[in-house]
């Protein structure tokens, strides 16, 4: 029996409500120049005080040593294997990009790029502007929209980047990319990686698809070809209904957000721009039979990725003002976390555990005498340091969500 | 290489001496109005001295959130995974009512109930006194012995229960069980739940044994049925003696406890009914040939289970004096720990890591700087937080009975 499956034995029903506030890229790294971390600078006593009343430890998203992307840092949040459950880059990147997906769908991303005599001389097509990317797909889209009974639906990113799903039931992964990596050389035909059938004909109708497009591009001065990478099936992750028997809903800003927790089975909350809104969501939702509250705040994640160590110290004070609102609610259970650590002066995710609170109503956690919430102070707490995927069993036993194994 | 396997390759027999205390139900949690738990309350300068010594730590019996029975709670400590071996409600029952198993058993446990034109009208029958259980059993054993082949053993329990096992090589688990669960329905049959030969003959067995026995309490005012529950089979545990190449023993007070002793080969010691049996016990057999010593103290537990907060602390207190004694044996190792807390804020088991102290003669464990044996002086441990299975193996290798792993 797997870890989850000894959850799904004992999951119960019941009416208390957690909420999961994840603070995208929480954890820092200590600045050279003064060995400290953006939340030992920051002032943020909300949440030095949810430390004092919490469990309090270091989440480690996937294992040590390694930096997760969104999608890892997510899935172990919501209680699953991140090793097991890999969502595909071509499925985040749709996700992202707020496209909806079905399980019949093959994702995958896409550049626009420029080909001379049957050689890539640009990978990205000068980086052509956004607007352009939107009118490109727009012209390709209107004439095709499928092919050989398989469904094709585009959508545009940022620059030359652009993403899309194939649908069909038939349609496998275990095909190879198109793109040389090099510029000079020639693009490589999409080949089936096994004998199956269906994976046979899922390559050919891309490469039929890029044939297609070759040819509907090929006036185009600097877009005249399209390179596709990341082919990946709608992952197969049980729903947090099936296996905790929870009513879960988020509440995100971004789609890539959204998107993940889609893919785990909870409702979606559509409409919120900033961190108000979604303050305010919360409090409209929680009189509803809900008993998970997912909430994403991304703001500490892009300053960390943009290297701004001052900005992310700003933008903690700034998040911390919302937790008396939180509060005030009375959840039964409130765990502060991030999916992964966003060091400033590493400009991007890196494998640093993340700092965890977990707070609970009744019964009380277990006092820590933690004084703040810093890197430093919970690598003493309680909690030690645990793999984020222990976070929502640990949640849902404070909440009486969980019976008692064996006899 | 599975982690027992691992350890059964670098088992290594010697004649150091490893006493495990486990003192039942022993983590507790923190009483709202005074924010300290049971062992924060309790003066027990004996464990304290202890922790001082030893490599102290915070022990999860299964995983993070997950509560454990004794069962999984005792596998643990005995260095088995215990979600991998899982001992059946039946087999715990027939176990705790002393009833000694051969591998050739599949157990149960039963209610008396009434039943009333074919329908369940009281699934306890009216909770008869534990006299008229007794005789019950004695007469349904005296006309039933055995069922085509199959021998039956019947043993009265507490008030409307009882357990039993039916003992034959070809007996299955995979069958449902009659209990409707709720009055006013039907009892439901026994059914196989695969097509396997011997499943089938087993349903068809335990079939036979229900008509028999409301054949016998037919004229019963109250107690004329039975439902039975937890078939399980004897499980298939290897030994100590096979993977750690153990001589264990076991000194108990209760049944249970003896029973899961027995399941992983320790020798039995019959005939204690308080703590002083026990350490008497345990003082006559330090100069027999074990070398695994294992103390079950049950009383903090059921002072746990009981709410009753002070009278866990003065236990605490009371068992703080039988260490002076165990060390006085001079034990090359002592480990002292719990199967699982039983915090008297929750009335139960609950799934709070529980203190261990591993303490060793020669080489001694690193100084931990640990002031008091208590969960929150424990979180700061050396050892920090591990899971139970993970001591056994410690102590081991502080005994020299673990060879090197690898060239």
């Amino acid at each position: 029996m797997d870890n989850l499956n000894l959850l799904k034995s004992l999951a119960i029903k019941n009416e208390k409500k957690i909420v999961f506030l994840i603070i995208d890229g929480l954890g820092g790294a200590t600045e050279p120049s003064s060995s400290k971390t953006e939340l030992d600078l920051s002032q943020h006593p909300n949440l030095d005080k949810i430390a004092k009343e919490s469990l309090c430890g270091l989440a480690i998203p996937v294992d040590y040593g390694i930096t997760p992307g969104s999608g890892p840092g997510h899935l172990a949040l919501f209680g699953y294997d991140p090793v097991k459950y890999l969502i595909g880059r071509g499925v985040l990147e749709v996700l992202g990009l707020g496209m909806k997906m079905t399980p019949n769908d093959l994702a995958f991303r896409g550049n626009f790029a420029t080909i001379s005599n049957g050689v890539v001389i640009d990978r990205r097509a000068g980086r052509i502007p956004t607007e352009e990317t939107k009118r490109l797909i727009q012209k390709i889209q209107q004439s095709i929209k499928e092919i050989d009974g398989v469904e094709v639906l585009l959508m545009p990113g940022k620059e030359h980047r652009f993403a899309g799903v194939f649908r069909n039931p038939k349609l496998k992964e275990e095909i190879s990319e198109n793109d040389p990596h090099k510029e000079g050389n020639k693009p490589h035909k999409i080949l089936p990686l096994n004998n199956d059938e269906d994976t046979i004909f899922t390559a050919s109708i891309v490469e039929k698809f890029i044939n297609k497009v070759s040819e509907i591009l090929k006036d185009e001065p600097k877009a005249n070809y399209i390179l596709l990478r990341g082919f990946s099936k709608y992952p197969n992750v049980p729903k947090m209904q099936e296996i905790f028997k929870l009513n879960p809903v988020a509440i995100a800003v971004y789609p890539m957000y959204k998107g993940l927790a889609q893919l785990v089975g909870m409702e979606i909350i559509e409409g919120c721009e900033t961190i108000s809104d979604e303050i305010e969501k919360l409090k409209e939702l929680f009189n509803k039979p809900y008993d998970f509250y997912y909430i994403h705040i991304k703001d500490a994640d892009k300053l960390g990725e943009d290297g701004n160590f001052e900005g992310k110290i700003k933008k903690i004070e700034e998040i911390d003002k919302i937790i008396p609102e939180i509060l005030s609610l009375q959840p039964d259970v409130l765990v502060i976390t991030g999916d992964h650590s966003t060091p400033a002066v590493l400009k991007g995710h890196s494998w640093h555990p993340v700092p965890v609170a977990i707070w609970s109503k009744n019964p009380p956690t277990p006092k820590n005498n933690v004084p703040r919430f810093t890197e430093e102070e919970f690598s003493k707490g309680i909690l030690g340091t645990l793999y984020s995927n222990k976070i929502l069993p640990l949640a849902m036993a404070y909440s009486g969500k969980l019976d008692k194994y064996g006899a």
